[in-house]
């Protein structure tokens, strides 16, 4: 199992006219402050404010009508919950998503208005993937998974074959390409298809510390599990270990792994409010935090970060601003 | 005294790789909601976070070697001042803003980080046109006018031209244009822009409830001056009288006025932050509150409206997301 080039090409052929075509958005200050040339990718315009509907569209298109007649389930913290249910209602299928209880309100109200049914679940007490298990089977709705799956991780690799065109225009290739990492799916999908158009770009996973499941697994040589109790905002990028499909693919196209801590998200979720005027979420921002942190050297260099998600609630937001309020 | 279309191609190739071409963005909740195609423009994606940038550009680059070591003063609640901050830093001029007491901290710390001089001023007692043009007349130094100037007129109507240009790639023409209103530079450029590349595309200019003297003036058919000591969150916009060069194209451009209040403006910071994920300041925001509230009928249509700023106060932004909190 892996996902090629010709995979995600075929990806963005379903996706034509659907997806947004996000733009490459540029800041002095940073460009300033790194002495580098940064294009930035920012996902949190992307419909439902996360990449996840690219992948998420992928794979329910090319599902059969009696597959579609039958519903969609899925589990999700959010990002994948809202772009299953926005894919679901334009190929006009029923989408159950379950949720953990404490997810943002923004993700849970998102999903919601896109006319999903959605099953909470407590994250301590239950298992989302034997509730999501037992729906599909009872109903004989399609389990779509958020990243574990050549199809998503296709759809999510969208955003890396339009970044390397996007920047082919003004005749640019990138040094580094930075992409947030929760599963892996969009790393994956991005890291396939910015080395299929350019072998030598250097492509770097970014996780929250608390969550560095891909960091530790890359150090062991094998994919590593942890806890995955403690707390962190980045409530998008909280899994616990590598997909295997994405391990399998991540691992040989992947070139390091770079780890932020709660207040270098914070600080750069405040930065994006101040200097980029882009809403981005805690986990949509680790990429940004490691360059602003400066957890990689790329002075001199064309640099690409993805901002993945903007669903962050005002509380987060507010208490981001409060830490960070200065320019 | 005009400005014609020729002006603004000019500034457009002063512009050129410099300025940022903002990208155009939609979002599917807004055109369900008005069972319209809405096209957004935004402008707090522009250097300094508002559309400024683009008039004070303009105008800096024509003066002289002599004239640029005499430097430039201007004066501005803090978008112009940003804006001539930034041109002059480009261009390796000093810059001094006149700025009030009580402008937003993210604008006046902006301007500071820009490598302006300050020099604050009481906007009750104090007249800043005074001070800006005695300090001009001590240092030989160019006084820039926010919008009542030619070149600063053109330089801003490269944003109509622009997003005609952006649409027309999609084989587009708007049957609206909204843009917000305050000395009415941005509008002059735009509706001027907007007309001669289609002459029945219906271009208005929004304000604030408190500060409506374009529509007043419209409505008596000659520039009327208010009192412009209310309160509102829209500092960006306080103007009190329609500016003499702007009036005399406006008039002829421009086909109406429309108006929200302070309120409608809040919901539309925060449906900014909640579906567009865009950080939109009060007085950017007003042409998305004219939507959102319906103050025009826009069903069917092809519509475009202007976001120029997005320079706001964490606590401003704060303020609204309370007020309206849920998707």
């Amino acid at each position: 199992m892996t996902v090629t080039i010709e995979h995600i090409k075929q990806a963005a052929e379903r996706l034509d006219g659907v997806v947004k075509k996000t733009p490459l958005l540029t800041c002095f200050q940073l460009n300033q402050y790194l002495a580098a040339e940064v294009h930035i990718k920012p996902e949190c315009l992307q419909h439902i404010g996360a990449f996840k509907f690219r992948g998420a569209y992928n794979r329910l298109r090319q599902l059969s009508d009696a597959e579609r007649a039958l519903g969609v389930v899925a589990f999700s913290s959010g990002n994948h919950a809202q772009g299953v249910a926005y894919a679901a209602q334009l190929l006009n299928m029923p989408a159950t998503i379950v949720m953990p209880q404490d997810a943002p309100a923004i993700k849970l109200e998102g999903t919601q208005k896109l006319g999903a049914t959605i099953r909470l679940y407590d994250r301590h007490s239950e298992s989302r993937e034997d509730i999501a298990a037992d729906m599909a089977e009872q109903t004989g709705a399609t389990l779509v998974p958020a990243f574990d799956d050549e199809d998503i991780i296709a759809g999510q690799g969208t955003c890396g074959l339009e970044l390397m065109q996007q920047l082919r225009e003004f005749a640019k290739t990138p040094d580094k390409v930075l992409s947030p990492c929760g599963g892996g799916g969009l790393l994956a999908g991005v890291s396939t298809a910015v080395k299929a158009a350019n072998a030598t770009t250097q492509v770097y996973g970014v996780e929250p510390e608390k969550f560095d499941d891909h960091f530790l697994s890359n150090k062991a040589g094998k994919r590593i599990k942890i806890a995955g109790t403690a707390a962190t905002m980045c409530d998008a990028l909280m899994a616990t270990t590598p997909g295997e499909i994405t391990w399998s693919i991540n691992r040989k196209t992947v070139d390091d792994y770079l780890v932020v801590s709660e207040d270098d998200v914070a600080y750069a979720v405040s930065f994006a409010f101040r200097y980029l005027k882009l809403v981005v979420e805690p986990g949509g921002a680790v990429a940004l935090a490691a360059l602003l942190r400066k957890k990689i050297d790329v002075a001199g260099d064309t640099v690409v970060i993805i901002l993945s998600g903007g669903n962050i609630d005002r509380e987060t937001l507010a208490q981001c601003l409060e830490k960070y309020p200065s320019p």
